[in-house]
């Protein structure tokens, strides 16, 4: 195909000129230009096509540092390089087989998988049109479209009744949520939220966002303020309370129980203990996680709301994973008592099937959203009912008119058969793995995330009557095979599944590696998986097992 | 055509199973298939294109109230509710004709404008390819391209040889920048790094990041910490110094000079006075605005960065709008002393003509991202290429995939011509305001941006004559009637200027109203702009002058 590619190029030096500039962005009026147009987005469209047809897997066989050194140039060109129709075959054959090849049913080792071929139709839609959301005089009903795709999910969340939804749906006081960049600034914007609400001004005293968290805390006669968090949680609530200057020292780690759910009794430990402590804390809020990323499990959110309203304490729900299981018929009630939070946030470009990259964050209580309000001069002025008020970013694409889309064409029947399939294809994966003798079931699936590691019948034997050392031996021998397995398997170029280091109880006191499984491509089945294990057996029987350094 | 949208309705209730919703996700094979996406593409090319082309002006005429009345739907559908045909069809008939045609020679209210064809074929390709750049597992050579345009731009900025490049391009210890989701979110990271680096670790204190603003105040004997801007720096350097636990209240806007440049006595007045005074301030940065909001003015930064230099505080540029001028050969000395600024901000969505919305973050030191560095078990691990482990964002798309291939279609010399041709039709217009008689200019354009007002004749030689008491009153008079012109312009829906508030000497201690041009569309021209300027005039005989309560 490199002929092809080179036969397009050039053969005069291309030259910038105001005629040809123009030319880019009149819309087309003849039928030729505008064929051609379409001609390229064909290109686009099924090019790709072939190329994500034929690998099957994930990935070219090239390394990461042979790719980088072909890609060193810091110069930006004088004169026009190249002409649309090169850069386009440039990026079907030369860039498009040396990306990941996310949409594979063997890709199934993060969060990012096929969406439906209709999202990039409304993508392009959006990006035709360029509104800009942070302000109705660059985006009229697309703010709209907003407000109403954001009460649909609140509804999903809360479900409060039609009169609630009357009054705000489109309220220019009031606001249910933001849309953001992804999970993480939609986790920032809770905790800022919970943090402006908490350090609220009193008593001459203007609020922490006026006056910074020191004299805030003053203010406040505090010494800290905290975060309790599942130690599954997710990293960027770490993050966020770095940025939010809380200090990533202040996000209290709560154990889980054996079922990897933040455990209780830790949680009013912890809770008892700081309010014994002469150093005196105050709450941020306590996190419960809908689906931990690396386990996919469910921290107990009812009981976890009662300790919130006894405490008087913000309460988050990282669902940015597990959300969108609400649209089960099935399944929804894992998620019960998330609709007692304060704020939940939800990722679009998850299990709504979104393009990358959509974050949705909600409030619970309409003018929660206040805490963060902004104003200038030239747009957002007081009494607007431009977006970019209360929001972490500024200038923001009109994302969620593909979600408000995506839920038209789907329904929620159509995502909740989506969701049923992830999960209970998890699930009939964790019984094919404790079903291999050579396989070692470690988290099971209550959604549609589970870990395992490879651990031959032989090693599982001595694990079982070992003592505490000899556990410790096994389990390190074993650390280093899974991380061999997955990167034979990654590099084979086939099929990948993820890998991270959990500390389960009943293993033994250290973190252990161990591979992960995400199931929501919609045409994972058994039959794939079943592949991949094999894959794995083969790669341990062919290149490990035959140089390990200790025998069993 | 209400009659074609009705007529493809289904006529049947729509169900959703999981036969047709496979159909979503898999790659078409037939022709059939293939042929109806690709018609699909073609409505939303030039279906959008028709009513663009229609529209010249902004938007139909509907009040917002009406518009939000009909999108009051909180429900999602439990069935599919409608097709991609009939959703794509509506969008083009129902939506678009209600969204803000930021295209339209006539929109130069705002910094968003037509975008070049191309730009909607690049995003496509990322979109369809839905590559993940946290990570180098969902992203591959995406990210490495990521790596490769952060450099170009910051050579574009900082003009190091070779041989820095050569050693940052591609590293996996250093970082150049990053990309944001827009300028907002670029700022943050910047204040975010210099905050980190001011509050750094030390004698027992693990940083800012890990124990937060209070103690890394006491740690460093801080009272507070401040940031000195122009008055007329952006808001988002308010809201990010709000988010980041220092206070809007610590951000000091220094005043302006007669050229709307940060007022360097005022500045160095500012300093002696925090050194003096018992409330110790910690200097977080120094920010010049390189193409001011409203003004489009450049602070001077030659000056600034002598300043910096000398008291060892961090300089940043918030060059989100006139970063790009860089690329022309002619206006690039304006922006003369960025490249000793230590970090430096530019919006992909502005000057770089990317779809909405993509902000650029760069610092001149390669370490200085490391910190904000995080890690995570499962992905991001210390050592890895990952783009997430330095950002305030988790998951991104590829976008800069789409500026490394417009600077390869435009060129250097390309982007220059669109940049001239913005700078050049601003002084051309700035000399027709000041050539009518009734037009009075404000702010003369540095780059691309100026602000006037309408300002009868016998009304600006009342102002040149009148006490300081008559004055006040006039220019009270003129800001209802210019929040008028602005107002009627903007809902007979031709043709949209933006309007702000501005304090300027010469006019008075108040802050008045001003009409305000953004010039980057490359078809705005001088019969555009007359057209303008002679409806502004032609409203004001027609529904204003009449009806004033004062005469001259």
């Amino acid at each position: 195909m490199k002929t092809a590619y080179k036969s397009i190029e050039p053969k005069d030096k291309l030259v910038a000129d105001w005629k040809s500039l123009m030319r880019t962005f009149i819309r087309p009026e003849d039928d030729a230009t505008r064929s051609v147009l379409l001609k390229y987005m064909e290109q686009i469209l099924f090019g790709l096509n072939e190329f994500l047809k034929t690998h099957v897997g994930i990935t070219q066989e090239i390394s990461l540092k042979d790719l980088a050194d072909q890609y060193t140039d810091s110069r930006i060109p004088m004169t026009p390089e190249k002409k649309l129709d090169a850069v386009i075959t440039e990026l079907i054959e030369e860039f498009a087989p040396r990306v990941v090849n996310v949409a594979s049913p063997y890709f199934v080792g993060h969060m990012t998988a096929a969406i439906p071929f209709f999202m990039v139709h409304l993508k392009t839609i959006v990006t035709a049109l360029n509104q800009n959301v942070v302000k109705i005089e660059t985006s009229k009903l697309a703010s709209v479209v907003e407000k109403q795709v954001l009460s649909k999910v609140h509804r999903l969340v809360y479900g409060f009744g039609d009169d609630f939804y009357g009054t705000h749906i489109q309220s220019v006081r009031t606001a249910l949520g933001g849309v953001t960049e992804d999970g993480t600034l939609a986790n920032m914007t809770a905790l800022w939220v919970a943090r402006n609400k908490l350090l609220a001004p009193k008593d001459g005293f203007g609020g922490v966002e006026k006056e910074g968290m020191s004299a805030a805390l003053r203010a406040h006669s505090l010494d800290r303020c905290v975060l309790l968090v599942s130690r599954l949680a997710h990293y960027s609530l770490k993050k966020a309370a770095g940025v939010l200057g809380i200090g990533t020292d202040n996000v209290i780690a709560i154990d889980v129980d054996a079922h990897n759910r933040m455990d209780l009794n830790c949680l009013e430990r912890k809770l008892t203990e700081l309010r014994m402590s002469p150093v005196k804390s105050g709450i941020l809020a306590i996190v419960g996680v809908a689906g931990a990323t690396e386990t996919g499990t469910i921290d107990p959110l009812p009981e976890l709301a009662d300790i919130c309203a006894k405490g008087r304490i913000h309460f988050h729900v990282d669902a940015a994973w597990g959300g969108p299981t609400l649209m089960s018929d099935k399944y929804a009630a894992l998620l019960r008592g998330i609709e007692r939070s304060d704020s939940v946030v939800i990722d679009g470009h998850k299990q709504f099937y979104m393009p990358m990259s959509c974050g949705l964050v909600l409030f619970k209580d309409p003018t929660a959203m206040d805490a963060i309000e902004y104003h200038a001069n030239y747009i957002m002025r007081p009494g607007s009912v431009d977006l970019g008020t209360k929001a972490i970013a500024g200038s923001r694409a009109a994302n969620s008119l593909i979600l408000d889309c995506a839920l038209k064409i789907m329904g929620k029947n159509g995502y909740g058969l989506l969701l049923n399939h992830g999960i209970e294809t998890a699930r009939d994966l964790a019984t094919e793995i404790t079903s291999r003798p050579d396989f070692q079931l470690v988290t099971a699936p209550e959604l549609n995330i589970l870990t395992y590691r490879y651990c031959p019948a032989d090693m599982q034997a001595a694990l079982a009557k070992g003592s505490a050392e000899q556990r410790r031996e096994i389990n390190t021998l074993l650390d280093q095979i899974n991380i061999q397995i997955q990167r034979f398997q990654r590099e084979a170029g086939r099929s990948f599944v993820s890998r991270t280091t959990l500390k389960v109880d009943s293993l033994g006191p250290e973190g252990i590696v161990v591979l992960r499984c995400v199931i929501m491509n919609p045409m994972t089945d058994m039959v794939v998986l079943n592949d991949i294990l094999d894959e794995q057996e083969a790669i341990y029987q062919k290149y490990i097992g035959n140089k390990l350094p200790i025998k069993m």
